[in-house]
C-alpha cells in the first residue's frame, strides 16, 4: 500500500493507528508526491511516488498543498492525469452527532475527471475576446457512465441521475447525456433519471434525500461534489476516491492541509479515515471496512471525544485512541 | 408599462390588484411574448411585444412555457438576447414565517447574461469528440462588473464578490476576473472579493449569512441563483431582474407554469409580486414599492393567509385580498 501525503502526517497517523486496531492486513509504503520538475522542466510525480503505485495500484493521500512556485500545476489535476483517475467518488452521507441543517443526505457524487471544462485549451481570438473550450468525448463519458451504473449495482443504490445542461450545450453535454442513456438500458435494475444542473442545486438545498447516484461532467462534479460536502458538515468530514482502470485508485480527503493548527495535536482525521474506509472497500476488505466506519460514527454521535471542529475540545490523538478502542471492543 | 405573460395570468392578476390598492402609478400594455416564426424562419419576439418593450423600456412577465415545437428557442434565452439583457439580478433574502433551514440569508446574485457557456458555439471535432466553446469578451465582462459595483453602491450593500474558476480556465475565467479587479479600483466604499465557485457552494450551504453581492459568468449565474432561491425557499418565492442598457429591463418569477393547478385559483403570486417590486424600485418608486413589500412579508409571517406552497390553505385571491387590504392600511 502506497501511503500518499504532502503536509498531514497527523492524520495519517491517526488513520495508521486506527488500521493497526483494526487489524486491517495493509502495509503501508509512504511517499512525498509534491511534483519535481523533471527532465526538459516538465512537472511531475517523483518516481518514487509512481513506482509506488504503479506497484501497489491503490494510495491514500493526505491533504497537499501546491506550492506556490511559478508554474508549479495542482496537485491534484497532476495526479489525476498521471493514473488517470477518470472518476471522482464522493458519498455524503449525513453524519449522526454532527449538527447540520440537513439530517438525511445519502447519495453518492461521480464526476468525470479528465475532460470537460479541464481540457486546458484556451485561446485568445482578438484582443478581448477568449474562448475556453469544453471537451466532451464518447469514450469518457461511457466510461463514467458505466462506472456510476456499476457503482449502483454494487453498493446497492437503486438511482443514477445523470446532471447536465444539454438545454444550453446541446451537442457536448448532449454527448454526455446520450451516452448515459445508452449505458442505462444494460442496468435495468438501476433506476435513471435526469435532471438540469441549476434544478438539481435549488432542489439539493431544499431536500438532499431524494438524491441518490449522481453522475456528471467535471466542472458539474466539481461544483456539486462541494455542495454536497457542505450538506453534512464539509470537508472535513468528506471522503473521496478517484478511481482509475485496472483497479488503479487514490482515496484522499479534499480539505485543506490548516496550517494554523498543523503539528498541535489539534486535527480532525474523519475525512482521511473515512477515504481509508472506501479503500478497503475498493479492496473487498468489507468486514474491516465496516467495523472502522461504525467506530468512527459512534465516537462522533457519542458527542463526547470530539475534535474541535466537530464541536468537541479533544486532541486529535484522544478522538483516534475512542475509536482504535472502539474498534477492538468489537472483536 | 409592457406587462408579458405567456401563461399565469392568476398571478398576473394577483399584482395588478395589489399595485391597484397600492396606487402604483403604472399602466400596463399586456402583450404575448410567445414566440413565432418571422421571415426566414427565424423565431422572434412578435412585433407588438417588441414595440410595447420598445417604448416602455420596461416589462413585468409572467412564467412562460417555452412550446414544444421543433426548433423552438427558450423563451427566456430569446427576451435576453432581443433585448440585450445583460444582467441578471436575483435578491435572496430569508422570509420570515416561510420555514427553511436558513434563517439569515441577504444577498444578490448578479449573473453576466449573454455569453460565456452559452455561446451556443459548439463543433463536432471528429466522430465522438465535441467541443462547446465558452466566450468570454473583455466589454462584457467590464460592464456586469460595473453593474454589480453600482448595484451595490445603490442598494447600501457592502461588498462585492467575483465567483470564478480561474484556477481551471485562466484565460477566460481568469480575464473574468481582471476586469472585476480593474473595476473595483472604482468603487473603493465596496469591498471587493474573490472565490472559487466550488468553495462559494461549499460555504453557502454551511452558513449563507456571510454573503452579500455576488458576481459571475453566466452558467455559474445559473447554478448559483437557483441554489440561492432554494435556501429562502424555492422559485415561488425569488424575484428576478433582467437589467439592459439605458434602462430597458425585464422583471419576471422563474417557476413553472404549474399546469396542474392553473386557472384554480390556488397559485401564489409571491415570486411576481417581489419582481414587480424590484421593477418599482428600477422605476424609481421606493414608496410604493417598500410598501407593497412590507404587505407581503406581513402576510407571510403572519402565517393566516397563506398559499398552499407557503404551508397555508387559502387560495391566490384571498392571499391578494390580505396584501391589499395592508397595503390600502398603510395609508
Ligand atoms: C484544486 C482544484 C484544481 C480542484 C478542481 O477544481 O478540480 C479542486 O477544486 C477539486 O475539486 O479537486
Ligand atoms: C431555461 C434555461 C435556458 C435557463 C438557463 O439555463 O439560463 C434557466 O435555467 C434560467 O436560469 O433562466
Amino acid at each position: 500500500m502506497c501511503l500518499l501525503h504532502g503536509i498531514g502526517p497527523e492524520i495519517s497517523t491517526a488513520v495508521m493507528k486506527i488500521f493497526e486496531a483494526a487489524k486491517a492486513p495493509i502495509q503501508w509504503e509512504e511517499r512525498n508526491v509534491t511534483a519535481i520538475k523533471g527532465p526538459g522542466g516538465r512537472w511531475m510525480i517523483p518516481p518514487e511516488a509512481k513506482e509506488s503505485m504503479n506497484k501497489n495500484k491503490i494510495g491514500l493521500k493526505g491533504p497537499l498543498k501546491t506550492p506556490i512556485a511559478a508554474g508549479h500545476p495542482s496537485m491534484n489535476l497532476l495526479l489525476r492525469k498521471t493514473f488517470d483517475l477518470y472518476a471522482n467518488v464522493r458519498p455524503c452521507v449525513s453524519i449522526e452527532g454532527f449538527k447540520t441543517p440537513y439530517t438525511d443526505v445519502d447519495l453518492v457524487t461521480i464526476r468525470e475527471n479528465t475532460e470537460g471544462e479541464y481540457s486546458g485549451i484556451e485561446h485568445l481570438i482578438v484582443d478581448g475576446v477568449v474562448q475556453s473550450i469544453k471537451l466532451i468525448t464518447e469514450e469518457a463519458s461511457r466510461r463514467i457512465a458505466e462506472y456510476a451504473f456499476e457503482y449502483a449495482r454494487n453498493n446497492q443504490r437503486t438511482s443514477v441521475t445523470a446532471v447536465h445542461k444539454a438545454n444550453i450545450m446541446r451537442m457536448s453535454d448532449g454527448l454526455f447525456l446520450r451516452k448515459c442513456r445508452e449505458v442505462a438500458e444494460n442496468y435495468k435494475d438501476v433506476k435513471f433519471t435526469e435532471m438540469y444542473l441549476d434544478t438539481v442545486c435549488l432542489n439539493m438545498v431544499q431536500d438532499p434525500s431524494h438524491f441518490d447516484v449522481l453522475v456528471m461532467p467535471n466542472l458539474y462534479g466539481d461544483i456539486l461534489s462541494d455542495l454536497c460536502a457542505g450538506l453534512i458538515g464539509g470537508l472535513g468530514v468528506t471522503p473521496s476516491g478517484n478511481i482509475g482502470a485496472n483497479g488503479v485508485a487514490i482515496f484522499e480527503s479534499v480539505h485543506g492541509t490548516a496550517p494554523d493548527i498543523a503539528g498541535k495535536d489539534l486535527a480532525n482525521p474523519t475525512a482521511l479515515l473515512l477515504s481509508a474506509v472506501m479503500m478497503l472497500r475498493h479492496m473487498g476488505l468489507h468486514g474491516h471496512a465496516k467495523k472502522i466506519e461504525t467506530a468512527c460514527f459512534d465516537t462522533i454521535r457519542d458527542e463526547k471525544v470530539l475534535t474541535k471542529d466537530l464541536g468537541g475540545n479533544a486532541k486529535c490523538s484522544e478522538f483516534t485512541a475512542d475509536i482504535c478502542r472502539r474498534v477492538q471492543d468489537m472483536d
